[in-house]
Parts: structure tokens; sequence; C-alpha cells
């Protein structure tokens, strides 16, 4: 077993070196922050982000970027889409032989409304890396560091690089699968977000399982609309990285996007919920790059907008879910074969 | 508003009253059962089905079939499935002008592996109705009893009279839309108890969010390749009343599906399961129906096939949910793109 590198050592990053560290690989794990470094070196926990899990001993934490990427033929990036483009600028300078890049984060960068491979790939010249994957799924960082049973998707333009990735990966509890569809993995792990927002929202309201279960199907309907308009294939967004990611997402109290969503729903304003929080909440961000890439694309979204207008209009949450929850589109099939049409057209 | 007969007054037949009679409509609510009768009318309440939930004085309750429907336009059928066919039966002898029968039960029959539509025509001559029409979609019984905001759908063959039973139903908090794959939203409704039962037995063992996401989704997966084997548009599985049906199911203690599996996860035998109940568990029979079928039509069904030898062949459900999990498939998509593939040849 070989040396891995992963950068970002949150809750998903840290879970995915104990998942590293299990199949018997050297896991050199990077954060910015010495405090964690030392306290996942001396006593082998995260405490902050996976409470009460121990770290195996073949995970070494480090502050330094060239000394945790020296040698490895591996990279597992893990931070939040606001950094990616800063920590790849720094990679370039430090990467020294050439290397797979697998990106783990969820979002689609603020401005440019570029998908994190994408950015990746502006950032890393071409000659220093093999191929850039893609890791993404059903998968709550605490389940995977208790080793509970979770299955995840890995993607690349290069078909046999991902299948590296897969067995880099794959063990009797965390089952990797390969899927020829970057743009879609990338993008359904990214907006779903958006509706797990919604679907805390409506929790936070007093709203039932009825009114929640809508929600996210109109809202897988109109992610998998956007998606397909920027590339994807539909039937990603049947997969595991969208309506399986969308159900852990929206059906656990474990979810952060679903937890602003509920304090929101609840009566806080977003200032107070990414306060008390003290975490990266992905979906706010990409709520208002969906909302804006629909506008510049023409596509008809409009749960990311009443969540939007919550969001950053100071709408009402309660007006918002009534709205949209009366809205009448006689048949409901309307957009969904659209989709199928457009991709007939392919 | 005219006269609307309900046929069952179980939680969801009730329930549909409570809609009708909200709308101004004058309901008439047939229960075998003089006991639930007399309830219904003297305290307005069906404490069994619907606890502390007040019935409006619109809704009369009968036992006589023959009082229930006479003069009734509007016959809504709501009997577990292995009764459809003997009330269809007495149907025949009471009905004494042209009706649109519209059904929401969720079911296939067994042995014969019929759709409720198929049954309903099988048995009631065609003179006698204008359309045969279902309502299904994500909707616990007892939220909507409680007003709280809720989707559903109806398709029919016959589209203007699907549109007439929109308009019976709809209301400000009861959201009804149309479509026209009436096989895809009979099978949808039905086949998904399956896939509520495995997230009972997932839950039931113990495992965790990520564990039920990757059944679900996997789930969905099959019970589309089964539907659209029998004829369903492979669309209508990513609707209200396939996915958003197969969430509200899978994630909601309210659902008896779901708690059956949740049960046989902890370790109970079927008999027991079925005797605490005391209530139709219609996922066991449709399993069995589900099984039979994707033999008899060559559909590969892994999850249905683990289900059933739990609840008939005495399997132990931690090894069964193990191999599913651990089922390698290298390509996610192989199956989606299969379906997709069949739909492009029509």
């Amino acid at each position: 077993m070989g040396q891995v590198t992963v950068l970002g050592a949150g809750s998903w990053g840290t879970a995915l070196a104990i998942v590293l560290a299990d199949n018997g690989h050297d896991v050199r794990l990077w954060s910015h922050r010495e405090s964690y470094v030392k306290e996942i070196n001396e006593h082998h926990t995260n405490e902050k982000y996976l409470k009460g899990v121990s770290i195996p001993a073949n995970v070494k934490a480090t502050s330094n970027l060239k000394q945790a990427v020296s040698g490895s033929k591996e990279i597992v990036l893990v931070v939040p889409t606001k950094a990616i483009r800063d920590v790849c600028r720094q990679l370039v300078d430090v990467i020294d032989t050439k290397v797979t890049i697998t990106h783990a984060s969820k979002g689609i960068e603020p401005e440019t409304y570029k998908r994190v491979s994408e950015v990746i790939k502006e950032e890393i010249p071409e000659e220093l890396y093999n191929a850039i994957v893609v890791l993404s799924g059903p998968s709550h960082a605490e389940e995977v560091s208790l080793r509970q049973p979770t299955t995840v998707t890995v993607s690349s333009e290069n078909l046999e690089i991902a299948k590296s990735v897969q067995d880099l990966f794959i063990n009797r509890q965390f089952r990797v699968y390969t899927s020829p569809d970057l743009v879609g993995v990338e993008l359904g792990g990214s907006l779903k977000n958006i509706i797990a927002l919604g679907a805390g929202i409506s929790d936070g309201l007093g709203y039932g399982d009825n009114a929640k279960a809508a929600l996210i199907t109109r809202g897988l309907a109109e992610i998998a609309r956007l998606g397909t308009s920027m590339g994807a294939n539909p039937l990603t967004f049947s997969g595991l990285t969208g309506v399986g990611d969308l159900i852990v997402t929206c059906t656990s109290s474990h979810s952060r996007n679903w937890r602003a969503g509920y304090k929101l729903g609840q009566g806080a304003d977003l200032e107070e919920v990414l306060e008390d929080m003290g975490m990266v909440v992905e979906g706010v961000r990409t709520t208002k790059a969906a909302y804006q890439l629909s506008k510049a694309e023409g596509v008809e979204m409009p749960i990311t907008a009443g969540i939007y207008s919550v969001l950053f209009e100071e709408a009402n949450p309660g007006d918002v879910v009534d709205q949209l929850m009366t809205r009448i589109r006689r048949h409901e099939m309307e957009d969904l074969t659209n989709i199928l049409d457009e991709k007939m057209k392919d």
C-alpha cells in the first residue's frame, strides 16, 4: 500500500483519511490549523469534527503542505469550495511527482459558477497530474468514521484512473462505484444542498413528511433540469450522487445544510444561523450560484428562487413554502418529459 | 357540491373523506364494521386509524353498501388490495348511475399480479363507469387529516376525467397533479412498499442513513426496471408517485411498511410482526408478487429478492443487507442506462 495525501481535516477529510488508513495506506492529513494537527498526532482524535472517534495511527497530520504532498502520487482534496482555488495555487509549487487528484468537495465556485474539477484544471498545469477525479455520494462523515455501510461514486474523464481511485478507497463497508458522468456527479453533490436547505426550512416551519417529500421530489426535478442544461446526463440525478445524496442530506439531522434550513424555518436570520453553526454551509453559496445560473441559462427553478429570497432578500419562509406548495402545474410530468426530450435529441 | 362515496374507513379512506368534506361535498363513508360506523356518526372520530382527529359533520358513515353508493356519481375505493375484487363484485349490484371510480389502494393482486385498476376493470361492466382513476403520492393519512401541505397525483386512461377528479380533491393544503401514466402511477405506489420494508430492516439492524440512502436509491432503480418492463414510463418513478412516495414511506415512522421492516431487522419473525401491527402491511404481499413477476419477466431485482428471502425463507436480515451492500457493480449507471435505452426504442 502506498502513501496518500488528504488535504483538509474537516469531518469528511478526516473520515476519508480513516477509510484510507483502514485499507493500509500511509495517510498524510493536512490541515492549516496547528491545533488540529497536534490533536490528531498526539491524541488520535479530531473532536470538533468527529466526536468520540479514534483515528488510526497510520494517519499522520501536518500543517506543512510541502511535507504533506512530498512523494505522494495520490492527492485527495477535501477543503471547502471557496478555498479550492487558493489551495491549488499553493499545490503547484509543492507537487514533486505526477499525481492523481481526487476531490470530495461539494459546491460551485461563487461568481465563476465553475465546478470544482474545472477550478482545479485552471490552477494546476496539466503536466502535474494524470487525471482529476470526483468522489461523491450519500455519506455522512460521522457514519463513515464508525465503519457503517456506505456507498459512493467516483467519476473522471479518464475512467481507468477513476477505477484506480475506486481500488484505493473500496472496502467491505465503504462501497465505491464508478460513473462516466463527471459533470453530473459534481453537480448532483453540489445542487442537492439547495434542496436540503429547503427541506430544513419546511421542517423548521413545522410542516410534515408529505410537504418535505414534495419539496424533495420537485427539487430533484429542478436540479436535474439545471444539471442537464450544463451538460450532465439526467439519469445521474436518479443515482447515488443525485437522489441518494439528496435523501441522506434532507432527512437527517447530521446534515449541516438541513440544520441551517431548519433554523431559518424557525425564524432565525442567515447571519445568526451561520454564526451559530461555526461550520461552512455550502448550500448557502450554492443557492446563490444556482439562482444566478438558472437566470443565465433560462432554466425554471422555483424552489431555488424561493430559497434564494429567504436567504438574501428577507422573504418570509412560511410564505415562500406556501407559494411553492400551491403552485399549480396540472401535469406533473411536463418538465420531466422535457428533460427526456432534450436527452433524446443528443 | 355533490355527493361522493368513499369505500373503506381505514386511515387513508377517512383522511380522503375529510379532504372531500372540507371541499363542501356530502361524503358517504362506507365501512363493513358497524362499530366504526357508529363511532364516526356519533362521535365524529375514528380513533383506531386517526387518533385525535375530528371528522367533519358532512361525512356520514354507513355499513350498507347500497345506501353508501345510491345516487353517487363519484366512488372512491380505498380498501386493502386483497379486498378490491370482492368489493367490486358487490358494487356491480348496487351502482345505480354511471360513476367515476377513483381508487387509492397501493398494491398488486397476489397470484394474478394485476394492478388495482385492472382488477376493477375485470369485475365491473364497462357500461357502469366513465373511467377508472388512480390517486397516489407521498401522503401520510395522519398529516392529511391535520391539513398539513400534501401533494398527490391522479391518473387515468381518460385524462379529462382525471382532471375532474383533480377538481374534486384539490384545495389549498391538498395539491393534486395529473399524469397520463396510469401504469407507472399504480406501480410506483405499490412497489415502493417493498423498498420501505428494506429501509425499515436496515434501520432495525442499526445501520445508518448512508446505508438506507443506498438501499432506497438502488431500490428505486430496481422498481423502475420492473415497472418499465410492465409498460410504465420510467420517468414516473422520478416523480411524486415514485421517488416522492418512496422518500415519505422510507424515512418516517408513520409508515407501517417501514415499521414492519424495522421489527424484522430487530429480529422478529413475520408472523409476530403482522400480529403486532394489527393492520394490513401491503408491502409483504407486494414483495411476493414483485419477486415472482421479476422471475417471470427476467428482470434483475436483488433488493426485492433479498427481502423476499427474509420474509418467506427465514434468511437472516443482517446477512441479506450485508450481501446487498457488498454486491459489486463497477458502473453505477449500467441499469439506469439500460432503462433509458429501452425507453428510446419505444
